[in-house]
């Protein structure tokens, strides 16, 4: 039995918007003295033990957070610490000490044990963090409820605005929360590159579904966007489950187990088209939908290939239904594909069905990619499998931004 | 018994370098009675039968001339046949036919068999070849032995230069001809993306070795070079071999062999840095060496991935020695890597090394990075593999140009 649920959203709310979290940040000075005064040290508290599940890059070169809280992610936590300005990442053994103390100033701060503190950085590799400073700055932190927007202020690094979403999820049992923040503007790429994203929810959740979850909800969000083809070394979603709201412990069979998902899947993906909106330079959103795949892998892989293309996404820059690079990505994807079966749609306009282009009306598609979100839509029709990806247009001013990052 | 050798560059030589190649192009309209004066068909011939090898993209949505061309290389040959300006790409029966026609049209101007006459075309994908205009040229091409640069003018699309190359190979045994000619600017990646690339040789080679020797060669120039991280519909490389140097028939065992796959590997690593000096907005070459990896194949993928990182060839672009990129694109492509023993190297510059950040003059690195070709060299230290790959920086120009190509 599945209850019915509502989302209602929360404006203005993110990481405390369920009960039992407090969140806030300071300026540590992380990236020296000459950078603005931004937040670049924020802390999340859980009132009550969350428990914990946790995605991570796969890079063969993790940062040095992450190796420390893949070791803890499962187990119940109360506390999250990260900065932004360093991503501490290649930094050796004087880095992975670093990440661990951060964790033991947080549980200092807060009166817990450090193993309940899961830690996160993001910023320029290579470089150690400046301990003396993370060291004067923790216990400056001011936790509130308000602190939402601060926190989620000192994760952001090129990003140009902050990026949260909570939902009262109400169901015939009761309501519970769930809201997030997430940072993330460059290397942002299928496999969730310098991607930071943290979640809460009041719902009390079993750890194993709470991890399966996750799961799920990335493979389809954050894994499947796209900004510039790079993976990074320090791609982090958290999710936390405190159970304040007095419902559950949910698991595979509670009837709360749809709203759950939904909420979560729901989250993900707001927060996840939110760093695709915020992509370096980026003017438009992509949605590419491969629908008909023999599988879905091969969906998921089409749909993030398409996305990927760095020339179409120059042509979307240009407002230019340059369809033949969507025909090019798709080759090169490695899904099957049937030149006589497939057909390609930009938004309502069919550009190539039967094996042959469509006539289209080459003035109103580009004024359709004038629209701030492009749909392009490839049906292989070949099988049941579908999927989605999400990228921004390759601009001018991505260069820029990337030319001048750290020096 | 290996032959010494010595390769003697020919200055202005091409696809007609060796003896026995003849070829010419002309003006048919392919783009357009708007398009520039622009030569946009080409014809190469070969007064002796030639062998014939080729390597082809991996596209599931090959261009209509790759699969006409596909099914007849490895035969004896006499032409090519190759426009610019269109593609014939996802044209469905029509442009089957067409590349067909193209092939027909060739061997009735020259008196051959249409079987002796391979095809490829390059351009926009999805619009079919105005044949009227390409029927009426066909005729008017003048062949030459001079004609090797108007040929190669021929096959241009966004590129600012013709791209051409040919040695005189002199052995104790006699001396051989090879050269060649290629095109392409964008949509260059690992995979051979939109590239063409015409070689010839008066050597007689053994078909299987022909085939074997010019797979080698590609494996390690035109496979690993990339511009935009695209792969096309389109990718060619032909190799004719006519014997008429009076050498040959040469087979694995044959003392020429070595000299044969020496001066054929040059011919394409010229021709392959030559597309990644002329990409798409280009300023810098970038070279990446990975070496001590623990397979030739992660040997390749880890220098593709560093190579073909967007945000590190942007970085590149703005002089940013921002080695994080290095390891962040490292990290992602999937080869071993162990942290401790990884070393990275920026020209004479070490950055990374023992786990740890090295210090190092940024000025004078940035000064580095103002050459026209950089060197990236990661040594992982793991294994005894090794592989190069070649990119291009990321420049605002590349987007403006891929911005407006089409419409």
């Amino acid at each position: 039995m599945t209850e019915t649920f509502r989302l209602e959203r929360l404006p203005g709310w993110g990481v405390t918007a369920a009960a039992g979290f407090l969140a806030g940040a300071t300026y540590a000075g992380i990236k020296g003295e000459h950078a603005a005064f931004k937040l670049d040290l924020g802390l999340l508290y859980s009132e009550a033990q969350a428990d914990s599940a946790g995605t991570f890059t796969t890079s063969r070169i993790p940062g040095q957070p992450v190796k420390v809280s893949r070791a803890r992610i499962g187990r119940p936590v109360r506390a999250v610490i990260v900065n932004s300005g360093c991503a501490n990442v290649a930094t050796g053994e004087e880095g992975l000490h670093n990440a661990l103390e951060m964790t033991q100033l947080a549980a200092q701060k807060l009166g817990i044990d450090p193993m309940e503190v899961l830690v996160a950085s993001t910023g320029v590799i290579g470089t150690q963090l400046p301990m003396d400073r993370i060291r004067a700055a923790v216990p400056a932190i001011r936790l509130t409820r308000e602190g939402g927007a601060d926190f989620a202020k000192a994760i952001t690094t090129t990003d140009s605005r902050t990026k949260e979403v909570a939902f009262e999820v109400w169901t015939g049992a009761g309501s519970f929360r769930i809201g997030g923040a997430a940072k993330g503007a460059g290397m942002i790429h299928p496999n969730m590159a310098t991607m930071l994203a943290f979640i809460t929810t009041d719902l009390a959740v079993e750890p194993a579904f709470l991890q399966g979850c996750l799961r799920e909800a990335v493979a389809v969000t954050f894994n499947q966007i796209d900004v510039d083809g790079d993976m990074s070394t320090s791609d982090t979603v958290f999710l936390l489950a405190n159970g304040r709201s007095g419902l559950g412990p949910v698991g595979p069979d509670n009837p709360l187990a749809g709203a759950f998902r939904a909420a979560l899947g729901e989250v993900c993906l707001c927060l996840a088209k939110e760093i695709v909106r915020d992509g370096e330079g980026a003017q438009h959103l992509i949605q590419v939908t491969v629908r008909g795949a023999t599988s879905l892998a091969q969906a998921r892989q089409a749909s993030r290939a398409v996305a990927s293309s760095v020339s179409l996404k120059a042509a979307i820059h240009g407002r230019d239904p340059n369809w033949g690079r969507v025909v090019a990505a798709l080759g090169a994807s490695g899904a099957d594909v049937d030149e006589g079966r497939l057909v390609i749609r930009l938004g309502e306009f069919t550009l190539f069905q039967e094996g042959r282009p469509v006539p289209f009306d080459r003035e109103a598609a580009r004024r359709y990619l004038a629209l701030a979100e492009v749909e392009i839509t490839v049906d292989l029709n070949l099988g049941p499998y579908q999927a989605t990806a999400w990228s921004s247009d390759l601009t001018e001013e991505y260069v820029r931004l990337n030319s001048v990052y750290t020096t």
